[in-house]
């Protein structure tokens, strides 16, 4: 028999990262989680997810922070300091929330075509979220559009014609609703969230390290 | 003439510290701010207030963690961590959000008295403070109960009888009705609220240090 040990290293850790491409703090999460992950080796599962339905179960028809105009005014305002000191552009988009089944369906395109050749980080699906969160907050450009996303997805070396099309297929209309419902059963309400294997949850950017250290510490 | 500067130091920074005594996340924010306000040279401005009045205006009959029970139980959890990382003990309170008006115009006496010998902590306000939250949320005691009150009064040393029959005096009253007021005026919609000199607002003990630099930096 072969020496178990030598070929088979412990999988890494896996923390998943639940968010909604027009929440304001995912930006700069999504944006750092990558390299942050790679030196705590924690792998990451991107799950984009849909904010509308968990809001409406709530009472709300659209953002907390459009419902509550002095919340809102200091997100604003807290986010353009969170992001001076990462060294970060910020810039409100047109729309806000913006409109983001489409880049969700998109990010679902490029995530599962890596999910199902067994690869995690394979294709362009991470590349495509952190891209859309920069164009979204960094260059404040309204997401919801196509042409931008395919700009994005043309930014990236990828042909957005075919995934576009696929974006709008019965299969990845019901998988984003899948995802939907399953971070609603998970109790995530906000974005971004992350969650453990052993099932803890971490809300919002402030608490992207402390979810890493404890997927890693838990692994 | 004498000489200036060596007798009229610079004044120190001033952060208004403003909290709602059933706030969760103030407990450890309030317990925690005076050292490292005083490591930094920094001094507050203890401001007790009713978030009942701010969260009628938004149309919440209770707090949100109550309302949005996802949000109610992650916060918790959260709030469990944090304590945990801190060393501060936890235990939920018997009543949730508790009544907090005694206890607020009880502090607002002893920060007053302070306020009137024209020094800032020469009272009992700000220790009182402290310990109604150790009292409510380390403890799990409900601190609506003037008995409670009066027991972590005589452990400050301070005789309850006067000081409880004070807070129920007209100009205590129509202190903490003033005080409520100004919050909302400058947009407080929650608690830890941290305001500077120059108006600029930190929301929640996550903000604390970052509160405390910018006032320093900015005095």
């Amino acid at each position: 028999m072969a020496e178990a040990g030598s070929e088979t290293p412990d999988a890494a850790p896996v923390l998943d990262v639940w968010f909604e491409f027009a929440s304001t703090y995912s930006y700069p999460a999504v944006v750092r989680i990558g390299p942050l992950a790679a030196a705590a080796g924690v792998e990451l599962r991107f799950r984009p997810l849909l904010l509308g339905p968990i809001f409406k179960a709530q009472g709300w028809d659209t953002s907390p922070f459009n419902l509550y105009p002095a919340k809102g005014r200091y997100m604003w305002r807290d986010l353009a300091r969170v992001c001076a000191d990462l060294g970060l552009p910020l810039t409100r988009p047109p729309v806000f929330p913006a409109h983001t089944m489409l880049a969700a369906r998109v990010a679902l395109v490029g995530l599962g075509a890596a999910a199902d050749q067994g690869k995690r980080a394979a294709g362009w699906g991470e590349a495509f979220c952190v891209a859309v969160y920069r164009a979204a907050f960094g260059e404040g450009r309204d997401v919801a559009d196509a042409a931008v996303l395919a700009d994005i997805l043309a930014s990236l070396g990828v042909d957005p014609g075919p995934v576009l099309t696929a974006a709008g297929s019965a299969a990845i209309k019901a998988k984003l609703r899948q995802e939907t419902e399953e971070a609603a059963r998970r109790d995530i309400f906000g974005s971004p969230s992350f969650v453990t294997a052993g099932g803890e949850l971490f809300w919002g950017n402030d608490r992207l390290e402390q979810a890493l250290a404890w997927a890693k510490r838990t692994a």
